[in-house]
């Protein structure tokens, strides 16, 4: 069943901006994003943790209780209508440890909105809010700040101004690895994220899930290790299919594919790669939590509800 | 209470020398290794897995199911006495997949030695068949292959041959990190490897441990995602004390030390650090299931049983 959607965005609406992991890599790259947002007519507000530069270790942006804060903050004052990640790295995990999630479970869901180290968030805010969220682009990363014309800024945008028109995701480059057509509840990220939550109360099971992985930066040996320990975790028991985004970084490409082939073919499941979502591609914004239908001949994700709520109406006037 | 304790060993033993992780770094090297145990009276066997060079993937010795013959076939034939590991790497998880305890677990304890990777497969030797093991040295790796008066070498053999004389590990360059004396159950290892077996049914929980963690070739970012891992996944939660070793490859000492101190300081329970067990150092043997007391400011580790049981007396005349 999709989880509670939050609804979209329309232009006038204040959004924030924060980190809840490392520091962006450049503040000038942050500005650019934040100029793409205002672009299409949104009100970003900086948060201080997408200013801190590395001041309790130089991979974390502010200390623990600053993200945390400010996480709050966003995800609960009404003014915001959405939080965006300003960028990954490392450091959700460390912010989660400090949230107060009864504190939040009263507020109406937002859009949540980020990758790779944010993976750890989203799962979060499934297991702990039961909303929604977007693992989509992040705001001081290249197909943000690079403008408003770059393919996943814009593909982002249309979710979220005009959730209705998005009913499905094509993948034009896959290969089904497995083929065949599977009905799910949309989960995953980066699969060292999910790996790295296993254990924890934010890490949210994907029985009956398509279940969506990618990753970066990871050698294969520790590829393969992420991989068997989602299949010795029994976390891949039950999914009904699973969908591969990017790995690179992660050694030869072919050996990469060997390696999916072997570590998800076995499942009995159908297994569609070389999807367009995830890092150095430009990429699509894959929605956690809402249901959907797989079908790898097709190449195609299609979602059996609508992903996010339509965007309140403007009640100022 | 200390698990079932294998018995030590004696001259004229025979005992396995098996991968169940990567292959090892060279043939000489595991044949020096070989010589030193053939130097103090033991006699190896060295199992296929320890000459396979990566027929699988390059970082596998051999295919699973060899590494898991290879491994049941040590474990449960009565002529070998003890199951020495070639080395670590990475694989062990992947061997356990393919691992039939039930077959297994009439077997009488034997010893079970390596560490690193070898991790994995203590925690599963505890969490399965409920016997003491042993993280230390590897056949193919330096304190070994060096030679037998490496010290890694001669104080396995120390308490491989006498273990009643074996009754407190003492750290010379060891620090409070937080001081205490503390009685627990001696749990842990490589701490990649512990998070990395989290949700899997091989994990050992650690509540009422003596809990010992070393790693190696983690950058500070991914040491950091692993303890707070352990943190979140309350697997840290009842802990009674813990002991660092070896934290080397994984940036500048002083920014890890300031790591530990934050992840673990806080912990309410004695904490010693830098103990020499782990990569990189001249390492002493810690058994894995023994109850012991931990005093930091003594820089001991003493056992309130004896680790192995006596040798078996020879019966063939």
């Amino acid at each position: 069943m999709t989880l509670l959607r939050p609804p979209g965005l329309k232009p006038g609406d204040t959004v924030a901006v924060l980190c809840a992991s490392s520091p962006v890599s450049s503040q000038e790259k942050l500005e650019a994003g934040v100029r793409a947002l205002e672009s299409v007519g949104l009100k970003p507000e900086v948060f201080g943790t997408a200013r801190d530069a590395g001041s309790q270790y130089e991979y974390l942006a502010g200390t623990d209780a600053e993200r945390a804060a400010d996480l709050t903050r966003a995800l609960t004052d009404p003014q915001y209508a959405a939080v965006f990640l300003a960028c990954g790295g490392y450091g959700a995990q460390r912010t989660l440890e400090l949230m107060d999630w009864d504190r939040i479970d009263a507020a109406a869901p937002k859009a949540v909105i980020g990758y790779s180290d944010v993976t750890a968030l989203l799962e979060a805010v499934a297991a702990k809010l039961g909303w929604v969220s977007l693992f989509g682009p992040m705001v001081a990363c290249s197909g943000f700040w690079q403008g408003p014309e770059e393919y996943d800024f814009k593909e982002l945008i249309k979710l979220l101004y005009r959730p209705a028109t998005v009913t499905e995701l094509t993948f034009p480059g896959s290969r089904a690895l497995v083929p065949g057509v599977a009905e799910g509840l949309t989960l995953g990220g980066t699969a060292s994220l999910l790996a790295a939550g296993f254990g924890t109360d934010t890490s949210y099971p994907a029985r009956d899930a398509i279940l969506f992985l990618e990753d970066v930066d990871e050698l294969p040996y520790r590829l393969d290790r992420i991989f068997t320990q989602l299949r010795r975790a029994s976390y891949l028991d039950g999914v009904r299919g699973v969908i591969l985004g990017t790995f690179t970084e992660c050694g030869e490409p072919g050996d990469v594919e060997t390696l999916l082939a072997e570590r998800f073919g076995d499942l009995g499941v159908p297994v569609l790669t070389g999807v367009n979502i995830g890092h150095n591609c430009a990429m699509q914004t894959y929605p956690i939590g809402v249901q959907a239908r797989l079908d790898t001949a097709a190449g195609t994700l299609t979602f059996l509800d609508q992903v996010l709520a339509d965007p309140a109406q403007d009640t100022s006037g």
